[in-house]
């Protein structure tokens, strides 16, 4: 019998990666296709198709469905919704699309979302019923699971962790309001906080060499790993700032654990150590040394796995 | 054939409710207990026996089960567990004690998760996936239902909405802590806040009159009544604070609706409306104008409805 597999697909702004996936989480086959060479989606699907077609051929295996994390992915729909970092514009509808050239179902759901799923499925949190992913890149991206499913909302809009606002924040969110724990708790907060701190503080620092724009979440940690002090109490903040939020997060929905995924998630020590302090010293008693913050176990293109991963719970259901 | 009805309990520190509810909603008997007068729970499981017994051979209805809503009610392990307002010590296997003494099935859980399952079977959550109940009384209580079930999260502890903590809190809270939500939005919340009002302003009030021990928030709520600009402030502060906490919990679960219950939440529009207008001043704008602040449809005596109505969900499970 031959061995069945899923395909799971991370469509960003650039690059779509895919990768065709077993059961058990092991990558059979993976790739790339430059998002920016496709006029339209159809034209995207049908180079996917030929593309995985041949490595299904060699692999010798079934294709049982197709998993898609999108920015604006619309689980209820199976649709890509007005996503600002990709130019086919408008409402596209991703599953009719790959249903159609493929023929297996396909299922969408958002980037962070597909994560949570993804850490379900083939990462540290299988067999756990309630936890939450918290992706850090650009922005902060969030899957919330409840009761053992992902927590979608009545509009499949819920698990907006990143948009929740933190006390005393005023810095401009890209959403049209000031204070979301995003622009703190994210690659962008971490640099804004070191931009900040630049002008707050007179110590020395690396980073003073280096203009606005240069300035990145990578160049702070590689500061911060020489013992620059901004860079240090940026990644402070950056930890008590998202320690706060998830106290407050944790009083909602008590999850298990709480998983950082994302490159901002392997900053090492000085965000979790502070992240973690600084939940437990917010947080209500009864859940005090309960929660688990862990860092995902999930490869670092933990997107297609979770992409793939939405096909087995789908085809579950 | 008998109509098979539930028989819901609500134990307080002072009275025990309780309701014999069809599963229409119809409540065809209820009556209290004095709390107190029960020495040990085996008393008062004794007692009640004796009486619902009766009123079950005069309606000529056949009991398929209990449901309670209690203090600490842990529904995982059934018992009540270290309830501060009950002179019943330690951990109360209660559920074991009614399912041995009627022969039926039983349930405990806590009062506001019972509120939650009161409102989805037979109140205005019928019908709703995703909604939220909080119960304004001396504290903030929450249950939420998440894909049509009530949120415990991974310990059962889960819906502790009025412990999150509000910017720039610093109300002392029974839970050690300051800045609790419930030190704000509650009967407690209101009397404290009228009360820092009247140390704040200089505006005359009625209010001046009364010793803080007398203050409550019926006497807030009568003077806003008579248009004391005191009273009318504590509850436009009481809502605004609400509204905040609410936009935050909408973008994590982003429910179709929030219930109010409990005392504080016959305040009128007063509440309702600041309520409204700062959850969504402060909300993500992909959830502007989609999530309904309702007043629950649940008679005043809610707690037994909730109790009674989980007896309905539990045994569909």
């Amino acid at each position: 019998m031959q061995t069945t597999v899923s395909l799971g697909i991370d469509i960003g702004g650039t690059n779509i990666a895919f990768g065709i996936i077993d059961k058990s989480g092991n990558c059979l086959a993976n790739g790339s296709l430059p998002t920016t060479a496709y006029n339209t989606p159809q034209d995207f699907v049908q180079d996917l198709y030929k593309t995985v077609k041949k490595e299904l051929d060699n692999l010798d295996v079934q294709l049982v469905g197709i998993g898609v994390g999108a920015p604006n992915g619309n689980y209820f729909n199976g649709t890509i919704e007005n996503a600002a970092n990709l130019s086919w514009k408008g409402t596209i509808p991703m599953v009719e699309l790959l249903t159609k050239q493929f023929n297996v179902p396909a299922f969408i759901t958002n980037d962070a979302k597909a994560a949570a799923i993804g850490e379900m499925v083939y990462g540290g949190a299988k067999g756990m019923k309630d936890f939450v992913v918290i992706t850090l890149g650009t922005g902060l991206g969030s899957g919330i699971v409840v009761n053992g499913k992902l927590v979608y909302g009545h509009d499949g809009l819920a698990g907006e962790v990143g948009h929740t606002l933190v006390c005393g924040g005023d810095r401009y969110c890209n959403c049209g309001r000031r204070g979301c724990l995003e622009t703190y708790a994210s690659a962008t907060g971490i640099k804004r906080t070191a931009c900040e701190l630049l002008a707050l503080e007179n110590t020395p620092s690396t980073l003073r060499d280096i203009p606005y724009t240069e300035i990145s979440a990578k160049k702070v940690y590689d500061a911060a790993q020489k013992g620059d002090p901004i860079a240090l109490e940026a990644f402070r903040i950056t930890g008590e700032q998202l320690g706060k939020a998830l106290a407050n997060l944790v009083a909602i929905i008590s999850p298990e654990a709480i998983f950082l995924q994302g490159g901002v998630a392997n900053a090492g020590e000085w965000l979790f150590k502070t992240t973690q302090e600084q939940m437990e010293a917010n947080m209500l008693y009864i859940f005090k040394q309960k929660i688990k913050i862990l860092r995902s176990s999930l490869p670092t293109n933990a997107a297609i796995y979770g992409a793939s991963a939405l096909v087995w719970t789908e085809l579950n259901n």
